[in-house]
């Protein structure tokens, strides 16, 4: 098992105050407002076949450090069918051999716990013991106590979002609605990013493909937003409360509807420019705004990535290979228009997240503190690890407080940290509030509250949930 | 009363240290080189009304965070006059119901001192204690204690610097200075942000008026210079020790004589583009720079924010209701031109502040640790908070020490608030003094003779007090 | 001397951990991959003559802040030659009586400690103090035991590189080898800046001697390519293991050949535009990656500094004077071309450094996660000092782990102070893991192996030592 009191504070005595307020939230139920377990996997409950297959190669969190550590992608199964077991025991030797490159990262945290706490392991990971822990836990997931519904219902995972294609029919989730044996909310996510990239290969087809989907011809804009509206709706009936968008830049900023018209036209046949596609998406996500302040998906935007960094690993295993690199945020000026329009309206709620930890004090906690519709995402990707978080805390919170914060998101395909990742959370949280306290800005009683209200409340106001 | 110990080092035997150095510096007066507070308040000596009135309407540090939980500006009282009661009573409940969304921030911290340690209440505010809490503190503001001199005395203010329009007569400052039982400095600041922004709305009239008040021409670009050293003169022999620079960049860059002539001759008449109105105001920061040299006036830049980013809200309520939001630092080039001319000038000082974070190391402290007239100042605005004060404490004092710093800057409006606000200051400075004894890097003594030049020794030297 | 437990973690119970790992490699050899040690200075081997000529006139960190501080820069001896004893002296004093304006800066460290610990003085300097600390430290520096070589054997230097000229002889290295009494391995490394800024002044000469220096015509492009791997080649037999580079930025773009030709051709006759430069500039970095895939020296990128910031100080003094200031960093996409090219080479090694600490954890730790070829370099110049070097660890390592940087780099030309920056690494990781072992995240086994392979582990694979 990993240690009780594990991410705590150093000092004995902060440490002791933030054990106290830690018990407090321990046990409140998971809710998990994005992320991207697949619906399909719960509704089959399949068991997980071997430690590689689950902890290794779908995680581009592993795969990245390891390829950086000079084993190639191929060699951990990145970009292949099923494994088989020689194959699947070499891509879990190769985790364990370089073990240590992991060291102080997330990766760590979350594989210790998975290992030790979900998988009930107790050897460290290393050359020798490779094939040991590999024999152990292909035995335990064998056993129906570790199938994916299983683990859900031990994890206490009252609410868990996934991430769709907008003309997804929802059919898994349908199903796992519909199964009264089955009790966790399984809510689909709206992502409609291809659609809003007019200049990109294949966008075309995939408006096409909308249109099909919503019944509705888009041909046009204005076919384009209605069809988006139908989709939204039928997203709303399958449990969806939020829309999920991931551009380049958070720009916004509006055409006459002529112009959208017009290069939307142009953008069907194929001849708009680079520059003219991302006027035409500035504007298409001022509309995914106002969508939502008419039908009230919360609006995630994880701005701010150089997508596919290395062309000849894309190109070859495809994208989320673990080479998505960051840039510079901007949210200020871009998210202007957006804001002036639908800033103060009573039902939007946009939640911002960022890699470039310059922009949390500088911008993000600076809007959540003025406008009523804006919250301030937990950290994401890169940043969702325990200094990471500290440091985003105390940036944010002198600025915005704690309550324009968005509750944890722990944004994983990764099922089996999914505790591990909310817990960390809430002894973070604890710490920081055990600190406050310990500097007496804040009583005992109000750091208990406000801690119930990080864990319970955000999620629930934020995402409407 | 607020804990003894609030804001100190949580390690126990580092806190002892700190401890014994704040006592060092507890009791010295308090020297406040800018900020906000209007000289003609402290003439008149008025008492202030309620509660309300007081600590919620004005402050929009306060307002904002109400704002972005839901209460309607009108609500706090934004934008009108005087309140009755009613209306004021509406206002302070507002804060109290919501206090729990200032919890972390730097409002809850002044509030917290303002309430107990100056208003001597104990009540925490809440829904329950609103109306209570209303009543003592309206009584108490009635007494001749709180009138507005009384708690200058009461707070040892030594030196309090207003801001102030170039054509102010300052006949407020006059009258104070020639009262003999008012022992208080108050310094007006020249702040000529409006006449150096060629392109903005009602820049010309602007001109004309500082050209009647300085009696001289301002219809040519050496006019407006003649008219402005003439101002600094009169500001000068009222007092004043710095002008004041609010941006959106600090940009500087010389025109020459025909160029800046042209130029300003096209911004009288209205026909300035953007850039060339930019391009006129960088070459004007400059001439500011210059006339520092002769003059003495220390420079105080406050750059990189967007003004009134939410348009309906300015239009309806104003500037300074809580939503100027920062934007990108820049000032290794920005200031290049400026400094290259009269950055080792033996009479020019600079004081630099940014809320941009990521500039502290990257070039604040640089530029502070090379040019005699540089220094790095205090965290502004949404920055000036416990934590924040902690990183550029510690992102500047490596490279630039802290001699090259400004020393305490309160810049608030929130008069209750300053005691707290440069206490803060001490206790932060001896927390980070003391753990640099613990780690070994400074003696005790010197860390006691830091401290007390930090809260005595920059002030006087960086503002020439 | 000083304090054994120096920039350890306050808390008693982390410190008494992280004491525990540092003793476990306080004492191992130290290896200084990047340095600016003249090789001619060990060959020498002549006594220093006095503390001003060692420790304050040739060390811009030192002269800066005094400079600031209101010391004329000719009068603590830059620019002039050898001082004659009364402006040593006079160099001297202004040190110590401006002592106080060191506190808490590094360069306040590396004195402290090359006073007490390798120059045996315990006096602090200051006013009273300064003669009898000149007289004893200049009656020690006489001493053979202070003679060059003697300190590199007591410091336990067991490799140490240079930085030089690609037309460089490297006579002294060649004598250094040859000298079977002269332990320490003294290494060149290829600096090739000048060759690299077809637009700057003097670039036409510059190579011109470099086709000399290689024995092939430099009039194409072709040929600086050949003149280039040719005396790479040269450094390369003479020991080196690594080539620096420091421009503007990290720009890499590939032109075609015809391209690359046609403005080499007209950068030697002077007539390319700054933008041209940069363009030829940003093709030829591309090409050292090229060469390095080739022949394995190590790149090491130190770009994004404004050198020479106030003109009038360099046309008077030179360049490093104290005024290089930093400018905002970007790796993502300048980089790009370069890693789509050889990023996986399997011989490629890039070692990223940045002034800008927001590049960290957004763009750094990203590229080393995932790149083989790329390792983040430790912090440097300003921010080469005990809370940078935290927050630089506390940023990469949730993101790309220990392994994926580069082991300590001093980066100096201040010899004395070689082994307190070395010491001062092992501390602060000693420190950095100590706190991950009391958060319950690494065992202690792991945090003792982590460390030994951050001193003697990384720089040897990172440089192929």
């Amino acid at each position: 098992m990993t240690h009780d009191d594990r991410l705590l504070p150093l000092d004995p005595g902060v440490r002791a105050l933030a054990r106290d307020l830690y018990k407090q939230v321990r046990d409140l139920p998971i809710l998990s407002p994005h992320g991207h377990v697949p619906a399909q996997l719960l509704l089959d409950d399949e068991p997980f076949t071997d430690p590689a297959s689950l902890l290794v190669t779908p995680d581009h969190y592993v795969t990245r450090l390891l390829h950086a550590s000079g084993v190639p992608l191929e060699t951990l199964g990145v970009g292949r069918g099923p494994l088989d077991e020689a194959d699947a025991r070499t891509a879990w030797r190769a985790l364990c051999t370089h073990w240590h490159v992991f060291r102080g990262t997330s990766v760590r945290y979350w594989l210790d716990s998975t290992l030790r706490d979900v998988l009930g392991t107790d050897l460290r990971p290393g050359p020798d013991t490779a094939d040991e822990l590999y024999d152990a836990i292909t035995d335990r997931l064998a056993r129906p106590d570790f199938r994916p519904r299983a683990l859900l219902r031990r994890f206490g995972i009252e609410v868990l979002a996934t991430t769709d294609d907008p003309v997804d029919d929802l059919a898994a989730h349908a199903a796992l609605r519909d199964d009264p044996t089955f009790t966790t909310r399984v809510l689909p996510t709206f992502r409609p990013d291809r659609y809003l990239e007019p200049a990109a290969p294949g966008w075309a087809d995939a408006v096409e493909r909308l249109g099909e989907a919503a019944g509705t011809s888009t041909v046009t804009y204005a076919g384009w937003v209605a069809a988006m509206a139908d989709r939204r709706a039928y997203f709303r009936a399958h449990g969806a409360v939020s829309s999920d968008h991931s551009h380049e830049d958070v720009g916004t900023a509006p055409l006459d509807d002529a112009d959208a018209e017009r290069l939307y036209g142009r953008a069907l046949v194929g001849s708009v420019s680079a520059a003219e596609g991302v006027a035409l998406r500035r504007h298409m996500l001022l509309e995914m705004a106002h969508l939502s302040t008419q039908d009230g998906l919360t609006m995630t935007l994880h701005p701010g990535v150089r997508r596919n960094h290395h062309g000849p690993t894309a190109e070859r295993f495809g994208p989320d290979t673990g080479h998505d690199i960051p840039l510079p945020g901007a949210f200020t000026d871009h998210l202007r228009p957006l804001l002036e329009r639908y800033g103060t309206h009573p039902d939007l709620r946009v939640v911002l997240f960022t890699l470039d930890e310059s922009v949390t004090s500088r911008e993000l906690a600076p809007l959540a503190g003025f406008y009523p519709s804006v919250y301030v995402g937990t950290p994401w990707w890169f940043l969702d690890a325990p200094a990471s978080i500290r440091r985003w805390r105390e940036s944010v919170t002198e600025i915005a407080g704690l309550s324009r914060t968005s509750g944890f998101i722990d944004d994983t395909r990764a099922l089996l940290s999914i505790p591990a990742r909310h817990d960390m959370a809430r002894r973070l949280d604890a710490g920081f509030l055990a600190s406050l306290v310990a500097e007496h800005r804040l009583d005992e009683d109000e750091a208990a509250g406000a801690l119930v209200d990080l864990v319970a409340g955000r999620p629930r106001e934020v995402f409407r949930l």
